[in-house]
């Protein structure tokens, strides 16, 4: 898995070969190839893996207020944490551009959209149970959104070089003006949920 | 240019030949070759072309006020018009993957880019100057946001099959509830600018 993922910011999804993803391993073409049928097979069990691997690192979100898990959770999705990002958030384009030629791709693709909606609908929950985010706000509604507004910020990146950190900007004032109530109109003196606004 | 909007949507970027684009002309491939270098080429003409006639087709927006017209540019970019919409999306979104590898393509979608961005920010200004919007709206932030959230849009539909429609009512009222002033804050009455939100 981390050959093909080496392969792919190296050569793209379009002129990738197993012959490239087996040049990053330490096994033979022949080995990759009784493992797994071919370039789409593989990558298939590649969406696999980053899915769970996806899923596995959110399950707990660093943050002591959700509003502040939420700002956590939604850095982590917009900022490229290694060299290869560029590389490797073109590559992920060009298979979301192939899921309508295959169902396999579509299905990884929809398993990540489901969980990344599906925790941000979480913490949104939590930040209104917790009295932190407005009442009137729909967690799905708000999910639906930003998962919207991510993947055009990395559609932007890979299609004009738009840094994603500017939308990442824009969401932290989201959170922090949108969804949060003000000081002035929660229950009770909240020094934890505080502490982002006031930084 | 037409052909090679039906051939794109019949079979897609990676797998358009000009073979293909001939076959929906009524010019000879030869003919077509004299005219371009190939693929490529042809492509970054027919990019130029749509953005031509985006520009034109946008140089006047229908619609009484800036909020009006505001809703009717974004209503067209994220409205699909015609039945070969879904595979046009997927063969744009093939292009934007492309753009890394290639100057030209990249050089034409930012083109889109400004102009889809400065179009918002002139009608967002607008509504600003007619005491419609609010005054501490940033014409280029909401222009850059709603840029960025088509982009998203467009590429969940291609990628999870998730309607473009369902971001355009989250638009709407953002418009109406986010940039409009409320109608106790205006200056004066405005049965213009109300008339969208009483619907």
């Amino acid at each position: 898995m981390d050959a093909t993922y080496r392969a792919l910011c190296k050569h793209g999804y379009a002129e990738l070969t197993m012959q490239d993803i087996a040049a990053e391993s330490d096994k033979s073409k022949g080995t990759i190839h009784y493992h797994f049928d071919g370039k789409q097979d593989l990558l298939e069990s590649f969406l696999e893996f980053l899915l769970t691997q996806f899923e596995e690192r959110t399950e707990t979100i660093p943050g002591e207020t959700p509003a502040e898990r939420l700002h956590e959770f939604l850095d982590e999705l917009l900022t490229a944490d290694d060299e290869d990002a560029v590389e490797f958030r073109t590559a992920i384009l060009e298979i979301k551009a192939q899921s309508p030629y295959n169902e396999a791709y579509r299905e990884r693709l929809r398993g990540f959209d489901r969980a990344t909606r599906d925790r941000i609908a979480d913490l949104v929950a939590e930040g209104i149970e917790a009295g932190e985010f407005r009442s009137d706000v729909d967690p799905e509604a708000t999910a639906d959104f930003l998962v919207t507004l991510f993947h055009g910020a990395q559609t932007r990146a890979t299609a004009v070089d738009r840094p994603p950190e500017r939308t990442l900007e824009y969401v932290h004032s989201y959170i922090d003006e949108t969804l949060c109530l003000a000081s002035d109109e929660r229950d009770g003196p909240s020094l934890e949920a505080d502490a982002r606004t006031e930084e």
